[in-house]
């Protein structure tokens, strides 16, 4: 009862504890009219106000621009359209003019935000920037309100689908209780 | 071609949006002696140094405790305890002094910090309070160093689960490129 054993497991060091994690929702970022394929984000609030944050790098194209717009959308796509979703993370704002017409996702016009949204998404969600969070290391984190969503009314968490380096996994079953 | 179109989905307000997302990994946190379930996590950082964040509802009874204690392990749990995870999210630590026998959990001892660590879990992070994060809502969060990790030979990603409000779910099979 109450015993303190020793470890008997494998020291692992940097980022190895962290992608033990069993993954990661991916999301397609729009800021402005760029968009950006994420997994680093987080749920921060449900309520009172309903907050989310996304983690950029600061070497990437959306880390200045979303400081410019104040505001972005994130859109939960199906795997419908994964070969958008790899596009976008695959590729640079800096080096193709219109991001959507090369995915051959669709524009739709958001309610409360300047950013744009995307019609193949099942989910979009419109935040506007109420914090930048930067406490070293890889990230730089933009917490947003969530000013207002949209939804497929035919939308299941099923059709979603999860990413960590190296893989993309659908959404498992449930289990049973 | 690069048209603007109106958006054909529901509007949804509050939660619902960010809980249309496809699952939050589902952790045990240890504070001291103190076990909680957690789904409020997320990575931070993945190098220089790894960081990982932890929402907690500032009236549980690990709100205060994490003050005091300074660090926390965070626990990934298996399929195989699951019922010990639905223990450690549905009793609080206020009325159980030691959870870690009512749950069947055996503590193991950290390397680096206070807080204890689960054998039964095939994943445990060692993390050192770095800062608290409240930016209202919900969730305070507090962002921790990973100081070091162990982890099973065996482990793999798909051992472990998925939670989100309602239900658990199982680690979805790899997206075959």
């Amino acid at each position: 009862m109450n015993k303190l054993e020793e470890n008997d497991k494998e020291e692992i060091t940097g980022k190895a504890g962290i992608l033990s994690f069993p993954g990661f929702p991916i999301v397609i970022g729009c800021i402005g009219k760029n968009l950006i394929t994420l997994a680093a984000i987080s749920m921060v609030s449900f309520y009172d106000p309903p907050l989310i944050m996304i983690g950029i790098v600061p070497e990437r194209y959306s880390y200045d621009l979303i400081k410019e717009v104040q505001d972005f959308s994130v859109n939960i796509p199906s795997t419908e359209i994964i070969e958008a979703v790899k596009y976008c993370g695959r590729v640079s704002g800096r080096d193709v003019e219109d991001k959507f017409k090369e995915s051959g996702l669709t524009q739709v016009k958001p309610s409360k935000i300047s950013s744009l949204l995307i019609k193949e998404c099942p989910v979009n969600l419109e935040c506007k920037l109420v914090k930048t969070l930067d406490v070293g290391g890889s990230h730089v984190w933009f917490i947003g309100e969530v000013v207002t969503a949209h939804r497929r009314k035919e939308y299941s968490r099923s059709q979603a689908f999860m990413f960590w380096p190296g893989e993309y996994r659908y959404v498992g079953d449930v289990i049973k209780k």
